[in-house]
């Protein structure tokens, strides 16, 4: 991934983990549950998006290495990874 | 995609299109709500698999041509495509 | 569900139907595998809708009655169904 | 919801902000994009777990009271409430 794409990710992160702290003084104050799912909703959205952006890093780097390459085998393994990555993220 | 993956795609969605005509007649015959909903997350979960195997086969086929192409705009675009599909399928 | 819930759903789902084998042809005719994949999400998010419609209808029919009733073992079984249903949609 | 539900979710939570960190860690050694990937889809279904144990406790004790209850805009509230994070979690 480029190192703009991997600071923006921790950023990202940095301010989930607080976002995720934060869901967990919600609880500790006994805030109602519907508003408590709904900050934990937000923060899965959130997430999606940092994945996103390293997909979208991953792809545009190390795939497009690999497919260029002559090694079939490394082909093939990051072409799987892919599919696993979609696999998870399409469920329903 | 190759023509392995597009004859399994068509029997399957064949399938997935009588399904569907099957919930049509559970809710006709006024089925209980419950089992109708997990008829439908079914053909969801369905159409997810027929979705993998044609991406799975457009990696391997299309985006592995563009990529190791030399024109960029394609290569360009076989990857926004792809982070298109993902972004559909990741949505929480 | 209500009767005009029940008729909406079968409506859209033969819809749906029409959609799926809509698909069908574009894969016979050999369409872009990008643009199949972007009709398969186009009848997940239909279907999502679909259910939508039916579990809200559930909630304020089945579900009420339940709950406003004396059974515990119904209310117990129409929650469990409940979160199954939300357990199935729920996979990130 | 009841104290064991948010006891355990708030113990759960503090996990997965661990885990968080430890993805921004991974990130700042430079690790496999498609590891950091799989981390974050991790956390996503970590929360989505922790949304369903709460929904569940929500269900059984404030939309069972307010069914139960008299006042129709209160079961109107709850139900609808139901509703805006069922449509959250179900995407495709």
């Amino acid at each position: 991934m480029d190192d703009a794409t991997r600071t923006n990710a921790i950023h990202r992160l940095k301010s989930v983990a607080g976002h995720v702290n934060g869901i967990v003084r919600m609880l500790e104050e006994d805030r109602y549950c519907v508003d408590v799912i709904k900050q934990i909703q937000a923060v899965q959205t959130a997430l999606g998006r940092v994945s996103e952006t390293i997909l979208d890093s991953h792809l545009r780097t190390c795939v497009t290495t690999a497919i260029r390459d002559d090694d079939p085998d490394d082909r093939e393994r990051v072409l799987g990874e892919i599919m696993e990555v979609f696999r998870h993220s399409d469920k329903s």
